[in-house]
């Protein structure tokens, strides 16, 4: 398999190459009813999209997703909901030197090692656009955890040695960066400027807060909430870590400081004191936020010269051209988002059956 | 479901409580012709069992395994392998108690909301026991990757505060914190004392690196090969972050500094100068070293006095009785490393029909 | 991999050779607070076990079920329910001859080709005994579709020539082939006899209908109700056809006849007046009932002489000894009938997100 | 989930109505390194275009193919493979009148049963058109299947009450019903004739013949060949009974009748002298041909006139308007063998790694 399917009930398929004539999603399992059009979808996309800054390839292009089916009269029918990207603009001529070697920190090693040989125009598959099929996918399942009452909130929290320091949810979308912390947004801006300068790249970290999910959703063993948001946020290109919560640093901690208490409050709901534990225990969500934090590498495109190996058995040295974002992290906060969204719909879908009261509601 | 089962041609299913009967795995997919005794997997287990030493709860147990189906004349058929471990000790009038509050960093009540009600003596399936299942299953799967000249090297980084500062592979097995740093554990077993005298708890952090895996395991997008291993670790209890090769401080690095140099040897062997990829490109190994990361949260039994909500509906506050290890982390290395290895034996035989060479050499 | 796991949602692994220690059975999925104790797993067993008429093996044994995981305080937990029986009367000695050949109409040489050798002793992992994990795991999905008013029915509906002319469901348990038609009973009784003076063995046909399934369970494209019945009933060893409805009656019909019109009743439910699809259109319940038969070979083990080849490429004459049954078809009822009840259960499990209805029923 | 996609390891998603603006197909796990082209997609898909006969409808299509991705310089990549075919000739209101009504025999009830509603134009996802997905993934299998030198030969062996008597692989393509005997097919025409001069509709039986199939393929319980073979052929609309081999007349045969004779032939090859098990012992294949049948329903859509219920509660009378096939059989044949061809090879592909030999040859 090339598994390019992920999801168990809510579950969708992308494909699509780089500078191949199209990329697309096809999301199976999305319940029948919910209201659904193009401009839903757009919107998510166009979070991704590039040309939006400076910090991000000049490369311009549309973008617009087609809905091509599972959609009637405005809603959501139940069978397959297939989305297309036409790709616009290809140039693939600025990328026939890559055919011949193998560029550092890029797959295209480990692609002729799998599979042979490798489409090598932009990255094929490996290219960051192989992301608009999750996010346009994350779009649908927005939707449908919105009218749950669930929502998802993503930001920057570092752009290479620049952190925030505080969080005000109306300053995200205020910046390039994504960043909650307008002053610190700022300074990883003047950061970027200097990695530019210098031909090099940076990278960040990404933090996913989702809202209002009821407690009870995850599996106990292996199909535990955190376990598949691991998984989920660590199959996207460039991600090389990933916490729960606290994460590392509940690793240096001890229990009396870790261990969240739980309260009644004045309304006699449960809750916790803290979240260290990133509204998730045993596997299964607690009904506090669930918090997801993604490590994002340096783009591994860079200008600058660089030692690397050709097909050929040579040691070489090379210079990358075409269009590169010297920062990944922007363009990724939607797709942390889109994924963390399709993993949280698709364990709440699975584990509607965990107990027969719930299938009584539906069977009884 | 409840997501029992891991795996896609290497799958394991595992099942039991920590004071039911016994607590077992199916081993389904492992290939025909393999030598197994139950002393190959013992030896695992015997890894993670209790009462190795004073930081490891005083729980007696035999963990004995018995293999009931699978292996003929010593060897593997191919139908599944269902090894079983009966439960000795169980003394379940410890736990009593604790059927009607929730302790703080458990599962216990995020198994009420979502089941409705719950096994509560020792845990039940939330339990550590359940890890039993996951390291006789690992100690087959590493069983057929020493065969293919692959092999595992795991131990603990830090404990609390305590980091090694060098790598010792001979010491490991030399202190019961497994640390390659003989200082390093010394450090960490005095810093274990005080937790104890404060009746508190530490965490800390496992690394797991896999030798000689060839280039070319993972698949490109969702199954990616660290994908995979970030689900398989994650879903461990306890572990709140998982990384692969440099993880978060890549996200603190830059391109030049983060791309690792591909270069040909004086063999003409495909290399790299440096592993800050951790083995993976593009969810792809790329025949170095893979290095994997987990950080394990501090146990949440604590013997000190905590405030809870019983289900009742109030506010109390308790102190936990019963036999807890003040530290994990020390049994959980040889989880990690068996959950590693069962990931790393599925991705490879997952991956072997990805293309047409491969396939022709078994049906050519 | 090899196979042995079944279902998305409701999902069981099954393990053991016949000549093993022990069969079993994990069943991942069920829903947390049904009723279960082992009486009502041993009930479904006891339909299969051997040695109670003279056309079943003279193998006596007790095959009493554990249950070793999942069940609480009388009530499933949620996580799985590990079940097994111990293989007591294994008389190994009577099959050391077949390792050497391979029996016509068996397994033998299809596994040494897929696996490079077996477990030979009585059949191993394709002895009809492999079916006791199906039926105990049936057992429990049946016993939680009863609790949603969902029954099933299966019977003999033909043995060799002899084939029903009526359908008294009194009759079914009244005689040892489980024939709805007590005429038809003796004449298959007499029809067995004759084989058995032959040394020759007979084959038949099972139907087994369920009752009260409400219209929408089943997946519109390849996970259709027809065609997980389909599956699951023809990985029963044995079985050699499958029919939903009318079946290949169906494909001589025309469609004037075969259509079965839609009709509200004086009570303005809606029905059908005539049942040719068997309760399945579109491979969805229709809230008919369901209705699937299959064809079930002789048993291969016979014990006049064969011709067959062995394992050093000799043409050579066999007669195969040991303890078999003239014919399969009674003992496999409660295997169809285990087979549907699994796969209706999971479907219905796997269906509960259909629409959004649904899912506010839940999450709401 | 809507179950929409298919296979472990070669696995196909489809998607699209009869009349969205398009229909297609996603085949991921296609193993790089197969030279392929629209050519050989379209090929298969002419097969089941309609507009060929006057016994098919007269909607006049082009079905024309598109690749999307997945192919590079004329050979697969290994990432998946997406197919499209747009919607050329759709005449959305000649279905107007069914959106409230639920014709006989056809998924318009059960649909809205599942769903809340449904796309009534042409049956949407339910329609026949919903298997060019499927047929152009079997294209593609086939291709695989054929560089391993197996074959398919899939024809009609009966149509209404007539039956074929013999069998000329030349001729199957010389007539508009595909079957392997002339006589037999221009009988079946003169039946069709009267069936349209009737306004009613004829259903039929098609069998698919796989050669050179290796010995071993299909796994030993649940995931046997001939299970999943059933799975995929069930799961064509319309089909309600699956044979392997001799299937229903095995049931009334005899042991010493239906065994098939293991035998070494003159060049030491193990053949069998008969082939009644249709080529699959204990879910494996044996080495011998494979041989499957399908029974198809008669085509619910008639234009007699026909009493069947609204959805407002009342029982009426309809008579159904719109282009029809009399028969579905013809153009079924290439369904049939698309899904035999997509299983088999999926079968393959999972089963790489049943021994250690077969591993090594891959990583050793």
């Amino acid at each position: 398999m090339s598994g390019s399917t992920y999801g168990t009930i809510f579950r969708i398929t992308t494909w699509g190459e780089s500078h191949g004539k199209a990329i697309g999603v096809v999301v199976d399992g999305c319940p029948a009813g919910v209201v659904l059009c193009e401009e839903d979808i757009q919107k998510f996309l166009d979070r991704r999209k590039p040309g939006q800054s400076r910090y991000t390839t000049a490369r311009k292009e549309g973008d617009k997703v087609e809905i091509l089916s599972g959609v009637f009269e405005g809603k959501t029918t139940g069978p397959p909901i297939s989305l297309i990207v036409r790709n616009e603009d290809q140039r693939s001529r600025d990328y026939s030197d890559i055919a011949s070697y193998y560029r550092p920190g890029h797959a295209d090693y480990t692609f002729d090692a799998k599979f042979g040989f490798r489409d090598y125009r932009g990255g094929g598959r490996s290219s960051g656009r192989e992301t608009i099929g999750r996010v346009a996918a994350g779009a649908i399942a927005s939707k449908v955890l919105n009218q749950l009452g669930i929502s998802l909130c993503t930001y920057t929290t570092s752009i290479g040695p620049v952190t925030i320091d505080s969080v005000d949810h109306n300053e995200i979308f205020n910046n390039s960066v994504y960043m909650p912390d307008a002053a610190a947004a700022a300074k990883a801006q003047t950061y970027l400027e200097d990695c530019m300068a210098r031909q090099d790249s940076a990278g960040g970290v990404i933090e996913c807060h989702i809202q209002n999910i009821p407690a009870g959703v995850g599996e106990p063993v292996f199909e535990k909430l955190d376990a598949n948001l691991a998984k989920a946020i660590m199959s996207i290109g460039a991600v090389k870590g990933v916490e729960i919560g606290d994460g590392f640093r509940a690793a240096h901690s001890c229990g009396q400081q870790n261990n969240d208490v739980f309260h009644y409050d004045e309304n006699h709901n449960l809750t916790k004191l803290t979240n260290h534990a990133g509204g998730i225990l045993g596997g299964i969500s607690d009904g506090s936020e669930v918090v997801v934090r993604a490590a994002i590498k340096p783009t591994p495109s860079i200008s600058s010269s660089q030692q690397t190996v050709n097909r050929d058995g040579e040691n070489i040295e090379i210079s990358i051209k075409g269009r590169h974002d010297p920062i990944i992290v922007p363009r990724a906060v939607v797709v942390v988002e889109s994924m963390a969204a399709v993993t949280i719909l698709d364990m709440m879908l699975v584990g509607m059956s965990s107990n027969m009261d719930n299938i009584r509601k539906i069977y009884g």
